[in-house]
């Protein structure tokens, strides 16, 4: 698959091919069956619309679909009042102190997937009253032009949060550039500084990485308890999996992470009353992972071949949908679960670190 | 129990009297039973000295007493190995480039356990040829006025070392002070930018703290496999719990973290193939607790009651060591295990930071 399909910001730490030699049967491929949503299909997304459209048929969020039992965790929903809240905290501060919430976001090079990215998160800042600015820099350009550019925007009173738009060219260091970002401005959460303040107790990071928080977030709106549960995490990537875990850490689930070296992934995430899945890996988790009644958050957006949509492929989580959501009490959709919080949680991020910046509450 | 007796540097976040009201039965006293070491008596621990008079009968430390099945992971013997490997690094160092390593201690106030330990690394700094300087500092003194010292040696090069004796008094906040330790001096590894460094992979702390350190150390002295194996790590304070899990998790275990909000305690860390416990609950992991053949590492140092000794207490671990031998593979016993790896390991940090400042390898 060409690589703009990757999910945004999404380079998880490969689940190594291996584990889903030994764990998975052979990837069931779209164009092996008729697609007829929303007719059972073996490991194949509902996807959002089918859910939705099941859902219509009930009162509420919590619809059932015929042979499914759990709740569909709508991100979009979820999403959608987060940038409504950001719209009018936005003005609320506009209005009281006269400042606007800016963010910078740097792009070097010309790959298409991250000029979509930054595309969707200038549109999005525009949506809620974020002013953006944008810089883009030549693929050849150096390490060092580039951290001049970020120190430029360290002091830049009017840029509240700065995001360097990943992957970075081969000959660059990723560490030195997102080291160069003032910490104070570093909405993406990625600096050691806020991790290492994420793991300690009674330490509070400055920011909480996006997609992370998306996953948290969803989890608190759909009113799902943390405290006291077990969890598993699969995948360890330091933008999800890692700090996903120490964020239910803090929220005294116990927790378990599941990675490429796990012997026996379904046994340990089988125990899990929550579990969230960043692998990265299309169908890794089958129904027989799940524990009858458990959460499931879906972080992965694998392309996979499908001959009959225009574009040739489509997009599933790492878990197979259509098993879990016979097993789950809630799940999130692909797309339509996490994806939409990750941008939803950046402007929430600019907006604080604005707030905090000028002190305003 | 006076608080006196509290492990050096083993302000463990407690791990929840519920918690031990909910697991374990009374705690036995010592004086309800006549103590006569190495005869069974149930939740003892046997001890350095009587496991070392077991192993005296076989001619290896895999000795196995009667009754016992567990491997003695000796921490004393593990200890002085790295002392004398420490010894002869700073002795080639010196010849080579005329540099001794410096370790700083501050001691704010006179607490009679802070003082002892403060003792007996200044005791081991010359042992191993590293030189020591102490600032011993008033109860009343003001954060500023320490800031102010720490501040002196992140200045002077003849200091490699900072370490802050905790715990602070209360007037101080420790994140204030020890935030002011410049973190290439940190050898205590506390600082959140050296943690967020452990949990991230592709980046290294510059220090990793003692406690934890020492801990796999151990697991690595003793060629004991953590690649793969499901780890259980018992309490998630900030300067044991939580770092040792993510030193586990680099080293590629499946690893669970269980903590005061974890409802089956038992049935999570039966299924460890690496127990390592860090509640500073005596007796709080019992034999029922531990797989068969499981690697168990006992951080806890906690005082119990008994009018036999001289002192009135003695000390045992959080695992009933007397339990957990007859199932374990291996084990460390308290006192004897983890304890006296903790200083080993300031040290070997003291001078891993002399080397990497005066670039020598």
């Amino acid at each position: 698959m060409a690589s703009f399909l990757l999910p945004d910001r999404c380079a998880l730490s490969p689940m190594a091919e291996a584990v889903a030699a030994r764990t998975l049967p052979p990837l069931r491929r779209a164009h092996s069956y008729g697609f007829q949503p929303p007719v059972a299909i073996p490991c194949r997304p509902l996807g959002l619309a089918a859910a939705r459209s099941i859902a219509s048929h009930s009162s509420t969020l919590s619809a059932v679909a015929p042979e499914t039992t759990a709740k569909v965790i709508d991100g979009k929903l979820v999403s959608n009042q987060i940038k409504d809240e950001v719209t009018a905290e936005i003005a609320r501060m506009k209005n009281a102190i006269g400042i606007v919430p800016g963010l910078a976001v740097i792009l070097v090079g010309s790959r298409k997937d991250s000029q979509t990215y930054v595309r969707n998160k200038k549109k999005a800042c525009e949506v809620v009253g974020i002013n953006s600015y944008e810089v883009n820099l030549p693929e050849d350009i150096t390490e060092e032009e580039v951290v001049k550019h970020i120190a430029s925007f360290n002091d830049d009173s009017a840029v509240h949060g700065i995001l360097v738009q990943l992957p970075l060219p081969r000959h660059m260091k990723e560490e030195n550039i997102l080291n160069a970002v003032n910490i104070g401005k570093d909405v993406d959460g990625f600096h050691p500084l806020n991790i290492g303040c994420l793991a300690m107790q009674g330490r509070d990071p400055l920011f909480v990485p996006c997609t992370p928080k998306g996953c948290m977030e969803l989890l608190h709106r759909y009113d799902i308890e943390i405290k006291g549960k077990r969890a598993v995490v699969i995948g360890r990537s330091n933008i999800v999996g890692m700090p996903v875990a120490l964020l239910l850490q803090k929220e005294n689930a116990t927790v378990s992470m599941v990675h490429s070296y796990t012997k026996n992934p379904e046994e340990v995430t089988s125990q899990a009353d929550i579990v969230i899945s960043a692998a990265g890996v299309a169908n890794l988790v089958r129904g027989s992972w799940i524990k009858p009644g458990a959460v499931v958050i879906d972080v992965g957006i694998n392309p996979v071949d499908d001959a009959e949509t225009p574009r040739g492929y489509r997009l599933v989580g790492d878990v197979c949908y259509e098993e879990a959501c016979k097993v789950a009490s809630a799940i999130t959709p692909v797309p339509g679960g996490v994806g939409p919080m990750t941008i939803a949680m950046l402007l929430s991020n600019t907006l604080g670190s604005a707030k905090r910046i000028h002190n305003f509450n």
